[in-house]
Order: structure tokens, then sequence, then C-alpha cells
């Protein structure tokens, strides 16, 4: 029986003059901020703050390293040798570290982002970066992966504790997979429906896809978004009613160690 | 009287396809290597393969931040503010911090690179921003600075261990600076004069200018390059003459702790 | 007797998923638009954008380039050598022709971005290797520059047409330039200050320093913002009082032509 | 029968303080220059050297775009929307333009690079998107596309002119792709071989595969390296066998002219 749940954000995302989404209404909500580190998006300057504003709100932080593409977002494939990723994801945690260190911070857990988290999710080479990468940098690091996936599976294999993520706001098709964003229906936009697809998939046990496919998981983390009012209001829900169904809410590390 | 003497070089400076200078052959002569972080030179992979060749060659890893130019590697002076410096500083220190405990390797220093390096030494604004990131990130790293700059004055205000680093081949004029490249004999080209500028640094106990002014300083590190042959030659020539004349060749950290 | 003024904005300042600036509503108000190049804002699918937007609203189309800075914004002063800067500038203004003969549009100004228009606005060399750029890769674009400036002489040396531009919401010190964001009343933040501060200098023809000092200046182009509605209500301001006060309001190209 | 054949080669590939290849030696050789823009490799005072060195030489150029990788030498793939990857080609051959106006020069053709130019060989969809960004430009530029693939399809349909070109130094699997580097054979590294099968595939009219497949084509150019002394060595003995046997080795522009 699941108790305890944490609720994760990607936070930090902004870059030099830009900004983007809501990270100081997201960090009233979350218990754990997936950090840019700087390759998809985020600055040194922007990092720092982010960290701060985690600091303030009691919000654990994650490094969230991405493929080099801060045109792109992070969310076009790209395809690098795993020794790449690598040593990428290395460079990405260390630079988070760094500053987690000047704040006199820690940094709990480690999510690649977009087409890195997405590829390493099915392509078990990658996967084996990502995690390798994970664990030379500190095996207390908890690897937080979608949910019954190949990143999942290979940051066991490396010793990890895996934080098993879903999606509150996002269909998933039956190979387990979140269905793609312009397909319909694959985005859930309704505050009631998403906190619904969390409990159903905690009373599953596992994810429950868009044809009825059940795929066993533990659950540790829901992913909440908060590009929009819309999205904040959604993870604001998730949480509430949560809360209101006898979960408690918790950072991600206190929820791995059971 | 001074009995051990680092030799440091900057190493790790290819990006990508491209390479520069003779890792391998000054790998061979130095004590302490400045690695780059991304900004102007090195990226992840380059890094890691910096890490190993040091590891390999017995020779000590520092941290060789620059201000973010790889096109001008990083020789361009940019005006950015104090807490920029600071945050970008603590960025590129973590990055080589991350992929140096991937290799189960410490870091023992922080040399800031090019332009960023010489505006820190004149300039107590920047000097400040860059001690103030050494000491934050990890109050045990050594700063290696410019001999009896304001940087070495920072770095003391922050409780640093400092290591006061000298050029061989190159001249210094009467601000304790060195002269410009364009000026006629701003650059020494012979080994034995490099060799006998280094000594006569030695025997003064600090900086005998151009014009001949003394400027007092401890000396624990001596900066040597690797761009051509014949910079390989001087370096080689160096360590030999120290060695010839008694003193002991040895890793920053050694030799700032006296 | 001046008859006809440029109302002009620096658009397509977004990058990726970011967003800057109210484009759709300043597209609206202004007679020419500065097209980021992608140095300091603007990516080739912005850029594009914005040619479109500029198109549709029957804008002017000038290049926009800057300092490679995209952190910093190009806002950040960087020394490089004017043969770069020359290089430089020739880069940015051929991607811009590049993707306006694709659409079919041309190219009709120049106007140097945040540091760099600064620094060419006060240092010979800069403003000669800006002019220069300009000349080369077209002698018939206009060089849109702030008025009275070295940069509008060195346009002028190089047989270029000049539009000489005012802000109508910034203070002007002694020496002609802008005063400092930092310093008190440096910003003008009222739409009739902002309209007044215009017809005052066109009455006076020339700048009316804060001091009271008169810099005698030809005046072709009023810069407006974007960044904020107030901004944006600024900019309307400025329009609808000129129109008021029998100004016509005409692209640079028409301006300068007399 | 074909007459003349064009000889063209990668240059302008370095960056900044990084050089790469023999650009001296092969403008001495071939009759076109695909001029680096930025994106893979190439700044813009890199740029500006390579049109002059052409120039010098009497070698016509061409732009050569890339995906926005300088790290992976653009090789690695992307997957970009098509409308990313036409705005991305227009703006890099822009920037050619601008540099080369600016020398008094003028560009003959476009040839996309590395990963880019693998995928735009092999899919319509991106093949469409660089052809189409090449006519949006200028349609009186030749697209350097390799023989028999997508690419070339998609430049006839677009209506322009398209030269067909082939590898001296690489052997054909019988999809008419190159094999991949790795495998056994798939690099020639002998200068007679190289010239043999040049002439084999002249004579065949049509590309040879490996596996004895004979591929109808046009053939307009052939691409030669200069990464090391070996490959300069196949580069001219390519040149002189070709001159040898009675051919014409003469610019892009004039053979596809016929």
């Amino acid at each position: 029986m699941i108790r305890a749940l944490d609720l994760n954000a990607d936070l930090g995302e902004g870059f030099g003059a830009y900004s983007l989404g809501d990270d100081a209404g997201l960090m009233r909500i979350v218990t754990s901020a997936n950090v840019a580190c700087g390759f998809h998006a985020g600055d040194p300057v922007v990092m720092r703050r982010t960290l701060r504003l985690a600091r303030d709100n009691g919000v654990r932080v994650g490094a969230h390293p991405s493929f080099p593409d801060l045109q792109g977002f992070g969310r076009r494939p790209m395809r690098m040798a795993p020794a790449e990723v690598e040593a990428m994801v290395c460079y990405q945690i260390g630079a988070l570290l760094g500053l987690a260190r000047a704040e006199g911070m820690t940094v709990d857990h480690v999510k690649p982002h977009g087409a890195l988290g997405n590829m390493a999710a099915a392509d078990p080479d990658l996967a084996e970066a990502v995690a390798g990468a994970v664990r030379a940098v500190d095996p207390d690091l908890v690897l937080l992966s979608p949910a019954a996936s190949a990143l999942s599976a290979a940051g066991r294999r490396h010793g990890l504790r895996v934080g098993e993520e879903i999606f509150a706001d996002r269909a998933y098709g039956d190979d387990g997979q979140l269905l793609p964003r312009a397909l319909d229906g694959a985005m859930i936009h309704d505050p009631d429906a998403s906190l619904a697809q969390v409990l159903r998939f905690l009373e599953a046990g596992g994810l429950v896809t868009r044809g009825g496919a059940h795929i066993p998981t533990a659950i540790h983390s829901v992913c909440v978004h908060g590009d929009t009012p819309r999205s904040l209001a959604i993870a604001g829900a998730v949480r509430d009613g949560l809360e209101r169904h006898g979960l408690r809410v918790a950072a991600l590390r206190e929820v791995v160690a059971g």
C-alpha cells in the first residue's frame, strides 16, 4: 500500500532575460523541484535563484539534465553516443552540485529532461548511460524516472534508488509511454480528471493505459506542470485531493526510502 | 626559503572535433592541470578524457573557469555583474567536480582563465566574486592566482589557501601585471632565459619587473604552456632546471601546505 | 523643418520556447522593426515569424545585430577586435537577408543592439567597424543610429544614409548619451512626458539634455518599447501625439530620403 | 557523355582559436568550396577568411549549412520540424551571403552538412525543407546533393539546378548511400583506387555499389577531403587523374550548366 507520494515539477526553466512558468506558484505546491542545468534552460544565475526559492519553500531539489539544445528546449531528439550522454549528465549534475554547495544545500535526485528522458525511457543503451552517470557522480542520488521504463530498470541494475514517476495530466498508451501531445485525448485538462487518474493508478498498483491495459509499477512521484494558470490549478487540485484521500505528500527521498 | 614549486598548465582545451595544445606532452611535465570547464573550451567528453589523462600521469587537477566565450577562447573581456560571475564560477567548478567524482578523483584547485583571470587580478570586485565562489563551493580548494594580485588578496580575505603563480615565459610590467603580448620583449622564447626568470624571482622573493622593480610575493607555482613544440621545450627545461637547482617540483596542494 | 518621423522598435526578441515583449501590439504602432538576428535573441524560426508579422502590418524591417551573448541579452559589454565586430555584423545582416528573401521582403536598415550599439555610439573604432560592415553588405541600407553619436558620424563617412534616432522614454546626459537606467529620472514613465520630450527635441532641432544643454542633430526616428503594457501605452501616445501635431509617421527609408 | 566535373571540399571548418583541415592545400586542388556557416563550425571571422582564400585561389563558394551542433560537428542526427530546418537553412545561407557581399563575391551553391545532409538524402520531408529553403533564398543557387538521393529529387521538384555528387574515397551500399565509416572497406585509402572509383562511376553513368548494383545518375561533382596528408594526396591524385583522362575540372556552376 502506498502511503506517501512526492509531487515534482520542472523548475528554473528561464534563461537570461527570459522567464518561463510560474516557479513561485509551483514551489508552494510541490515537494521536489527538478532544476534545469543550463543545457535546455537555466543559466548559473537562474539556477542559483531557483535553489534559493526551493529552500525558502522547503522544497527538495534535483538535477534536470538535458541534451544541449537551448533553442529546442531539449525537446528535439538527438543521437549521441552513450559515452557522450554519460559525460554530459555528469557535467550537469555537477554544475547543480556546485551551486547547491554554494547555497549550503544538497541535491537529492536526478531526472532527465525532455527528449533525453523520453529516449532513455525506451532505449536501454541511453538508459544505461544516464543511470551510470548518476551512480558515478553519487550513488546516493535518487533517479526520478518514468514509471515502468527502461530507465527505471537501468537505475535498479546500478543499485540506485529509483523514484517511479507518473503524470497526472497525460494519458498513457498501451506501451506504457505517454501518448504524443498531438493525439486527441493525450492531455488531461480537468483538475478532477487529473486527480482521478492518479488515484486510479495508485489503486491499480500501476499504469492504466488508454486501451485499458494495466502495467504494474511502484509509484513514488507525480509530475505536475505550471506553464499555465490552469496547470497550476491542476497541480493544486492533485495535491489537495491526495491529502484528502489520506496520502501523505512528502519529498521523493523520503518516499523512496519507504 | 622556497623548497618546493608546482608546475601548472592549462589543459583540456579542445572542444568536440577540435584539439588544441599537446596535452599528452605537458602531462608528463607538470604537477597540476587546469582543466577547461566548457565555457572557453572543453566539453564534457574532453573534460573526462583530460581527467583520465591527468590521473594516468599522476597530475593533480583544478577547475579553469572562464567567461562564456567559446569563439573568443575566453580571452575577450566581458563586463558581467559580480553576482553573475560568482554563479558562473560555481557552475563551472561544480561541472568539473561532477566529472571528477565519476572518475573517483578530487579537484584540488581553481584558476580563472584568460580575460576572467586577468580582470580578477586587477579588479577587486571581480576578485571578490571569484574568490567568494571558490570558497562557497569548497573552502578546501586552493585558489591559483597571479602572484601579488587583487585576486590573491581576495582569496586570503576569504580564508582560502592561495597559490601564487608566476610565468616563466612572460615579462612583467612595473604594475606587476604581464606585459601585453604585443609589446616587444613581452614573450620569453628561450628555455634558458625562462628558467633564469624563475630562478631570479625565487631568489628575489618576488616579481622582478622589466623596469627592475621588485614586488615581493610568495611563489608557489609556475605556469607553463604547450601550444608549440618550443613551449613544450621551455616547460621541460624549467622543470629540469628547477630540480637541478635543488627545488622539489610538487603538486600545488603540497606546496601551499608548506 | 521636420515633417516626417519614423517610429522604431526592437522586435523578434524571443528565442525557442521563450517569448519577450508584445510584438503584435507594437507592430500596430511602429513603422520600422529592428529584428533580432540570433546573437542576443531571435532564432531562425522566430526571425521568420517576425518578418511575416511585420509584412502583415506594413512595417519595414531592419537587422538588429548584437554581440554574441544570449544569456546577457546582448547588454554586457564585450571587447572584440573591430575586424571581429565587422564580420559579426555582416553575418547577422546576411542571416536576416536570407530569411527576408525567403519571404520576398527587403531589409531597409541596420541598428546595432544593446552593448554593441552603446559602445559603437561612443567608440570611433567600433563605430567604424559597424558602419563599414553595413556599407560592405549593402550601401543602400540605412544605418539607424543614436542621434549625434560617433556611429552616426561613421555612417556618414561611409556614405551611408543615417537615421538619427531619439528615445521618447529616456533622459539624456550632457554628453548626449542616455542616462544610465539606474539613475533617478533616467526613465520617463508618463506617456505625456514622453511625447513632450519628442516634441521638445524636434522644436529644438536636437537633443535637450537633462542639464539643459542643446546638442543639435537631425532627428529621423523615435525608438519606442513594448516590454510592459505601460510602455506600449507610451508608444501609442507618442504616435498619436505626433500625428496630432501634424507630423507624418512614416518608414525610416522615406524619412531619411527627405 | 560527361566532359567536365567539379571537385568540391568542405572548408572553413575552424572555429575561434581552433583550426581543422588543410584549407590552403585543398584550395589549390578543388573548384568549389563548401563554407561552414557557424552552426557546426565556422564563425564570422573564419568564414570571411575562407571566402578570401577561395577568391585568391579562384575557387567558387557555396554555403554548407548544418544542424546547430558545434560540439558534435553537425554529425549527430537531430529531429527538427521541417519548418525549423527550412528557416535554419535560410539563415545560414544568408549569413554567408552577407559576408560574401562584403567581399564582393557571389555564392554559387548550397550543400547541407553532415547529419543534415545524410538525413535529407534519405528523408523526403527534410529534403523538401532543405530544397525549399535554397529556392526561397535564391532560385539561382545550385543544390549540391548526394547523387541519386531524395535531396536531388526534391531539388529538381523545386526547379533548382542540382549538382549530383559522388565520393572518391567512400564505398556505396546497394541502397545508394555511403557505407557507414565503421564498416570494413567503407573507406578507400588508396589514391589510385579512389580515382578508379570515380572513373568507374563515370563510365557506368551512375553509382556502382559494393554489391555490384548500378544506380544510374548524372554526376557533376566529386567530394574530396583534406583532413590528413593522405586525403590531400587522394584529392590531388583524383584531380590529376581526371585531367589525364581528358575530363575538364571546372566549377560546379559551369558543370551543371552543361
